[in-house]
């Protein structure tokens, strides 16, 4: 990982590779395993934003203190983007084992790459 | 810039250093300038979230088709994390140089890394 002199975050950008498909098309499916597994990175949300996309696939962005998560499904791909700009004690890698289980991904890429200049 | 066999979007992460910290404390001045900063990039604006901090600072989220802007302001350090997920044709560049200008800053990181497997 880079280093800046001033850190305000660590960015993480993960792939999360050969998902179900049948679990990651729809809202009813993503939105509640996602906020629950932003949750579970001991961080408070403070609002959250979701949109289904037709025929299949499903954005959504969740705002914690100074920082954020965000998913994009692609479901004719098995691909779900993630991303998590950390701040202060949160644990991201929960977040990441959990949403890997909830839609059965069978590869998962990290990149961490350090905010602030 | 690194290379996927598959690339769903290229994610833009972006560090506006030594702003002007009065365009950045509130959600009345970071707000609008975001929003069409983001609307310029030719791309159509879905859903769109913001937080304002006390005593001072502001998050928003733009969720545009399968990509999403995120900006993070911290006024006492003179400092924007901004990042943008790009998706088919849209030009973050220009979202780039209007928020440089808004916000007064004195310098601009940008780190590109293509999304996908």
């Amino acid at each position: 990982m880079e280093e800046v002199k001033k850190e305000f975050g660590k960015h993480y950008l993960i792939e999360l590779i050969g998902c179900d498909k049948e679990k990651i098309q729809f809202l009813k499916d993503v939105q509640e395993p996602f906020l629950q597994a932003a949750r579970k990175s001991k961080t408070k949300i403070l609002k959250h934003l979701f949109h289904q996309f037709e025929p299949f696939g499903v954005t959504g962005v969740i705002i914690i203190s100074w920082s954020h998560f965000a998913i994009h499904t692609w479901p004719e791909a098995e691909y779900v983007a993630l991303d998590i700009l950390t701040c202060g004690e949160m644990d991201p890698e929960i977040t990441i084992a959990d949403l890997k289980h909830a839609f059965n991904a069978q590869e998962v890429n990290v990149k961490i790459i350090p905010r602030g200049f």
